[in-house]
This record gives structure tokens, sequence and C-alpha cells, in this order.
């Protein structure tokens, strides 16, 4: 389903003087998974498009190393799976990462698993895609710290990134470049899918795939309110809200400094709006929010109901939609620790 | 060939009159190859007597999780896998490691790669084995910076790592503890082995798996003395000698307060003794020797014929040794990322 047909079917709603406890009434599998049918779609097994993508395979395998290799930054120690920790959900577990120096920044880390399928990426969705994400970290001073003109001195250094980039770019001149080298990370990063959900599975027909509390949870989540947000192939990704809708959110969960898209697009009707995160695999990437406040599932849920929904939620519902949201978890990719070229004399070395 | 063969080969050969250019005639493929039959073994796909060790399978898929958590850290930032890094040669490029807070330690991270077969553990030879060692960065404030209950409070807090526990140490009351952790830990180490590298090939028979250059260097290696200490199957890790043998190294190499082995042993005659590291896959881990001053293999290779074999080594010798060492790359055993556990509630979240 696309963002646009979500958006007229909100509006119809709201025409049809629907409200969310109308739909709050008990509804049987079926009913339940036709009206999950209508607000979501399964996870693909790959993203769309990338067939198109010349070299791809070339691309995905150079991708991979760059991904893993801390000599991208300029102390040599920070790679792109330092704060998108693949073991632990493309994610890294803090409030903030922790980049160059120590130094921190004021968002939470996003996970990488699905990221292709968002409708832009970074919490203020200020890239486009993958291919202007991916750059991003790498020359932020807080982050890698590098450049560049020292990326490609780095890259340019190895000979089997020499040849790995020809490959994947054949039809360049210069095929090291910090342009083909965001190329082959996003086509990377476009292969972190994980299908096969019970969520999914649900979807696709198996209505024993979530057990009775899910389905409660599921039930909950679209009489709530929640998939107002939360829809779609990511169950969220797709569109931008304001975090505080109905109440102001407490600072730790929204710090007063970060207004998000309002810096981005110079609109101070976008204050404090944010990318809508996705929620697969949401049990997996601990902390919560743009800023990494809320610790556990159940606050994050308790702080959403409030703020956005204006609705304190019962133990029994946060409990529900818990358990719902640990049918997001999907099967992860085999995901191997790549062997990277070794450094040669004219390596750059760490700073 | 163990150690003690090795040296009473030493004595035979010092009281027979031999020195190393008396080996340092051209000798045709059969003859080097024995020699390098009576020097080096092949590496082994598996560690010896890993067979009798209960529930190894277990204890393998758990302590490859526990390898790669960074919730083992005080910080959660800093995983075992941080300084070990598989994609990396199982080192970290760096001179000395960063730790817990941006510290830094004073001696270059080895690489985990055979390190199983080491006669020990530590540069200084400090922990008897890998159960002994895998336990030192965890607990250490510059590392890891965890504590021993920290540790037991993290991965208790896990129910799949209760499970995993549980299947690995079926026998104990109490699975969790830091003992069973390190258990695991060196279990999966153990199993880290880079067998099947060209050299491996060549002492296996296979006589053209060393080029023309690389059978000079392997020559030059027999003959100039390498051998003495970079013997056996790890190419070193088997027994310490002192770093300044024939001539006192520059300080960026041997740095005057890291006195090696004699801190270990309260011993004089202990000062600056190391253990001599492996030269296994040494080409993907620059840089060389315990502060991580050489950045280069021919930088490390013209140090060690100064300062271990009072020679100063030719180009075409440092050339010659230095190919010779790049067929010492093994293949590397199938590394997969692991998936890690959800924290729950209960994880003490990170300092």
């Amino acid at each position: 389903m696309r963002v646009i047909d979500f958006c007229m079917v909100g509006i119809l709603l709201l025409l049809s003087g629907w409200t969310s406890s109308a739909l709050a009434v008990a509804v049987g599998h079926n009913a339940l998974a036709k009206q999950a049918a209508f607000y979501f779609d399964p996870l693909p097994d790959k993203a769309p498009s990338i067939d198109l993508i010349d070299n791809f395979e070339e691309k995905v395998i150079l991708g991979q190393r760059l991904f893993f290799d801390p000599r991208l930054s300029l102390s040599q120690t920070v790679s792109c799976h330092s704060c998108h920790n693949l073991a632990t959900g493309g994610a890294d577990g803090l409030s903030v990462s922790v980049g160059h120096g120590g130094q921190t920044g004021a968002r939470n880390s996003p996970t990488v698993f699905n990221s292709v399928l968002q409708i832009a990426q970074f919490w203020d969705g200020r890239a486009r895609d993958l291919v202007e994400q991916v750059g991003g970290p790498i020359v932020s001073s807080i982050e890698m710290a590098s450049t560049d003109p020292l990326v490609c001195a780095v890259l340019s250094s190895m000979p089997e990134y020499v040849a790995e980039f020809g490959a994947a770019f054949p039809q360049r001149k210069k095929p090291i470049c910090f342009s083909t080298t965001k190329l082959a990370l996003a086509a990377y990063v476009s292969t972190l899918l994980t299908p096969d959900s019970p969520f999914d599975r649900y979807l696709q027909g198996d209505e024993h795939a979530l057990n009775e509390d899910q389905q409660a949870g599921l039930q909950q989540f679209i009489a709530l309110g929640c998939v107002q947000c939360h829809t779609s192939v990511n169950v969220g990704g797709n569109s931008y809200y304001r975090f505080g809708a109905a109440h102001e959110p407490e600072p730790r969960y929204r710090p007063a400094e970060d207004v998000g898209r309002s810096a981005v697009m110079d609109m101070v009707t976008q204050a404090y709006v944010f990318k809508v995160p996705t929620l697969r695999n949401v049990e997996l990437t601990a902390p919560y929010f743009h800023a990494g406040g809320a610790w556990t599932l159940s606050e994050a849920i308790k702080v959403m109901g409030w703020t956005q929904l204006d609705k304190k939620l019962s133990a029994k519902q946060c409990k529900h939609l818990e358990v719902f949201l640990h049918s997001l978890t999907g099967k992860l990719p085999q995901l191997q620790v790549p062997k990277l070229p070794a450094a040669t004399e004219r390596t750059p070395r760490p700073q």
C-alpha cells in the first residue's frame, strides 16, 4: 500500500465519523487479517528495482567490505558497523552513538535493516535515499571524521579494493571516488532485509503465526491509531509526524534543542517533526526515540500513547502491544564478516 | 615439532659449528622443503584436544555471541571483536587499542587467529591459556571496564543467554558465571584457525604453492636465523626472546617503560623479553611489534634483522622475506555475524 492510499483512507475514516474506538470491537481472525492487509505489506525478500542496477552483485560484495572497514574513518576505529551493529539489530544499543574521539551526537542510531524501504533517511529525512545517507557519517566530524580525499586515498592504497571497485564500476574512468564508495555501501545496505517475521507470515495468510495475545495487540495497534503513523511495509518509515502531537513529551524523550525537520526545512511548522521510525525488529533496538530516551518497549509504548494519541494506555493494552511488536522480528540474512584487504605502505595511518 | 625438539636441534647445530650462513647456500626444492618440514608444521583444521570438551559445539555457538557482544563492557560499546576484528586479521590495525572511554593501553592487539596454538597468551605470556586470557580485557579498566558481577547481571538478564549457557554447561548448577563466560569465549576463539595458506600447502608437499621469490624468502628465513624464534606450527608463538638480543631497538619500537616478562616474572633477566608473535597472516596485522611501532612489514623485517640477528639486511633479502611472509596468509573460517539476544528491562544500562 502506498502512502497516498493510506492518507486517503485516513481522510475517508475521518469523514465517515469513524473513530479509533469504533475499530476497537473484537474482530475475528479473518476480519483482523483483512484489516492488517489493508494497513501493512509483508517485507519482500529483496528491495524493488535492484535488478536494474548494473553489476549489483559486485557492488554488494564491495559495499559489504566497506561497511565493515574502520579505515573509512580518520581514527580507523569507527566503521559503519560500529554504530549499525548487525549483531544487535543494526543499531548500537546506546542512547546516542559514540564517534570520533569519543564524541557523541544528539540522535539515536537507527537500524540499517530494511532502511532501503523508507521514504527518506536520517531521523529528519534530510537524505533522500541511502546513497545520499551513507556518505554523511563518513565525513561528519563527530562520527567517522574522514574526508572525501582521505577515503579515496585509503581505498586506492589497497590493490584488492582497486580491483573490486573496477569490477563494480567498470564504466568509470576512475572507479574509486567518494561517489562510488557511497553507491557500493548503499547497494550492500539495500540487501539488509529481514523478511519472514511472524507478522509477515500472518499477513501472508498464516493465521497461527501470531498467538492470541499478539493478535489482540495487533487489534489494539490498529484500533488505538498507532497505525496512523506506523503503517505500510516497514510499519513506519514512510511519513513524518510531530513528536508531541497530543502532549509535549518530557525533555529526556524530546530534548528542546533538537527541533527535527524544522532545521532541515527552515519551517517553524516542522518543529519536532521527525520521520516515523520503522517498528520492524524493534525489540532488538532499544533504547527508543530519536534521542534514545526510552530504554524499554513498555516505556516507549506508554509514552507514545500519551504524547501522540492522548491516551493513558492500560497495563494490559501495553502488554498486548508489546507482544505484537515482538512479532515484527524477522529473519536476519546470512551475515558474513568479510575479509578486508591488507593495508599497504601507501595506506594513510590512523589519526 | 615441539619446542623441546627445536631447542635440541638448536643446540646440535651450535655444537656442530653450523652457522646460519652455512645454511644460506642455494638449495633445491626438495632440500628446502625438507628443511621447512624440519622447522614448521602445517596448521591443523582444528585445535588438538577440543573433541574432549563436553558440549563443545554449544560452547562455541555461545562463545561466538559473547565475542561479538559489546554489552560485556561497561560502556556497552567495546566487544572482543572491537580490538580483535575478524575482518582485519583478528587485530585492529592500530599501534595500541582504544578501550573504555577512549583510553589506550601500551601494547598492540595481537591476532586471535591461531592463538589457541600458542605456548601462552598476551605479549608477556602472563596467561597460561585462552581461558585465562579472555577474562583479562573484560575486567581491565582501560579495555572493557566491566566486572565479574556486572557481566553475570548482563548475561542473566537475557533469556536467550540463559538458555544457551544452560545448553553449554548442563552440569552446572549456576550455568552463568564469569568462569563459564570465559570457557565459552575460549571455545570460540579456539576454532579461529586459518589453515591452507600457500605455505601450508608447500609444507604438505605442493612445491608449486610458493613461487620462486617466496621460496628464496623461505630459504633466507631459515638461513638468516629468523627461524630460531619464528618456528613450529604458528611460525612463532611458542617461545620467549629478548627484543633487542643483538642491538637495542629504537624507543618507538621498544618503549623503555614496558619491560615485558620481567614485570610478570619479577626477574631482571627477563627485561624486554616478550613472547615471539606468530607470523601467520602477518600481512593483515600491521602495525607490528608489541608497541605497534613498525607500520610496514619491510620496516619490521629490517628492524628484526638488526636488533635480533645483528644483520643489516639488503633490500633484496627484505623483499624475499616479505613475499615469503605473504605466503603465511591462510583461509579464514566462515565467519558469521551472530544475532545477539535482545536486551530486556533487567539488562543493566551502559555507563
